[in-house]
């Protein structure tokens, strides 16, 4: 991973200067570097050797992160990862141009790869996480939005790019399609676990821990599952409530705790969790084929981390 | 043209329908289609008897399109191509977000021909587009801006598509290097020439033949070469002008009249005028090596056809 971190820095560099200055802003605030990761071990597993899995991490890392200040812009974000957002240091217009320059980094980084399978999974995996973003936005204030269409939405723009980093490993290993579609069943499932975690934070986390504002999502009137669970279960005064505070953004400083309130009471959060262990058993099991080596485990006890992190 | 404006439509296609409405938008407002048309003339200036032409010269237009998408939310912008903006009708959130699908698209398209080399091009091209751009914003306001500084900007951010546009046509015809550095050149003092033009025009024109607003980039402080130009001959008062209206943005509605009198002082526009006619010569001169054949003679045409833009 260090290897990966000294060439997403280096890869940074351009003749324009505010470009490695925003980029490293958000790159050098920490981030979990999950997708990376998940590129690198999924290697390690299926045996390769070589030093191309570094590369490909680091073009995984740069979609992701294009795809952060993007939605930083979209969403009018101002903190994450414990830091000021780069559209609120610069503003929106770099954010958006240093984004196009990350995502085209990293097609850069995958011809110097040069396999068109590795070109292949990005670029589809790209069009499906914007496809996933578009639909997010449709979705934002639809308080009728079913489970079915959220989990579309989270598969789209989150677990896709898992699911890829993670298939990469077998693609340069040379492994079989078999093992590459495995990699890529436990990535999806580990990238839906990950952003259902992520949206019960929203509601239940400290501030500080979570290193963004808390209640983001509500603020923003995005539903989420603890919302559309919460919405199915409520009475009528309840549905007018999260018709207000959502689809008509009419909030008061007391809609928020209200909210968690509604959510408790219909086990709201404590069931997006229990969804999310269950991904987390169909992640675990997509690794059933691989022998038994520390590369596994570590695979399996991300999963772990990912269902932790709201305890 | 006809098959790569169908491939266009088709390849627009997504099962978030917002996507397809919000970039046909953008392509069915017509545009010139100046750089897929590069990919198809070059292409035949080269024999190419094949069609792998037109899913890259799509391509090159999916790049394009993106790019004006984030463009129009960069700059603010309310009118292209003669219609409202998808920033003015949807807003800047799917402009956004859809601009990023168009790019993922368009690498799509190159993965589907399956050549590294016109990978290469268009990912060093959209890297070079994205720098180019930023270079711009932080140029934007500063009057300070050498011809050299601006000629920089143009040439990443517009002419560098233009050369890739070209250079595609060698590159599917299988020419040797020196052919492909040919069309290269041709096509990046072509691109230099369209913008050129275009900055001019965003003094002189009539609204109507524009097909967006006049002026555009005095109101946003853009400084282009007619600026340039005024700003270094103009004595003290016209250069406190300057600063007031680009630098401070401190704007009266008499100003684009005093302004467009400044550069007519100067012979401002005129002079820009002549550059574009030099680079015109030499997007001509570059193609002295090809037999003369009808190909040739379009792409000699296609460099009167941006000059004459302005009469």
């Amino acid at each position: 991973m260090a290897d990966v971190n000294r060439l997403i820095v280096a890869r940074l560099e351009s003749r324009v200067s505010l470009i490695p200055e925003l980029a490293g802003h958000l790159v050098n605030a920490g981030g979990k570097r999950v997708r990376p990761m998940l590129t690198l071990i999924a290697a390690k597993l299926c045996g390769y050797q070589g030093t191309r899995h570094h590369g490909l991490a680091a073009a995984v890392e740069f979609i992701h992160t294009a795809t952060l200040l993007h939605d930083d812009v979209v969403d009018d974000s101002d903190l994450r990862r414990g830091a000021a957002t780069a559209n609120a240091v610069w503003g929106n217009k770099p954010s958006v141009l240093v984004g196009d320059f990350l995502f085209a980094r990293a097609f850069q980084l995958m011809v110097e790869d040069g396999s068109l399978e590795v070109l292949r999974i990005l670029s589809d995996a790209s069009a499906m996480i914007a496809e996933g973003e578009v639909a997010q936005l449709i979705t934002a204030n639809d308080t009728e939005t079913t489970e079915a269409a959220y989990m579309e939405v989270i598969t789209a723009k989150t677990a896709t790019l898992f699911a890829a980093a993670a298939e990469l490993g077998a693609v340069v290993a040379d492994r079989s399609d078999a093992e590459a579609e495995h990699l890529r069943r436990y990535g999806e499932n580990l990238g839906i676990v990950f952003q259902l975690v992520d949206d019960v934070l929203d509601y239940n986390a400290r501030e500080t821990d979570l290193g963004k504002n808390i209640g983001d999502d509500f603020k923003d009137g995005k539903i989420t599952l603890p919302v559309v669970l919460a919405f199915e279960r409520g009475n009528a005064e309840e549905r007018a409530f999260w018709q207000r505070t959502l689809e008509q953004g009419e909030q008061t400083p007391e809609d928020f705790a209200n909210a968690i309130a509604l959510m408790n009471r219909h086990g709201a959060l404590e069931d997006s969790m229990t969804r999310a262990t269950d991904y987390a058993e169909r992640a675990k099991n997509a690794l059933s084929d691989f022998a038994e080596n520390p590369a596994q485990q570590a695979m399996l006890d991300l999963v772990e981390f990912c269902i932790e992190r709201i305890y």
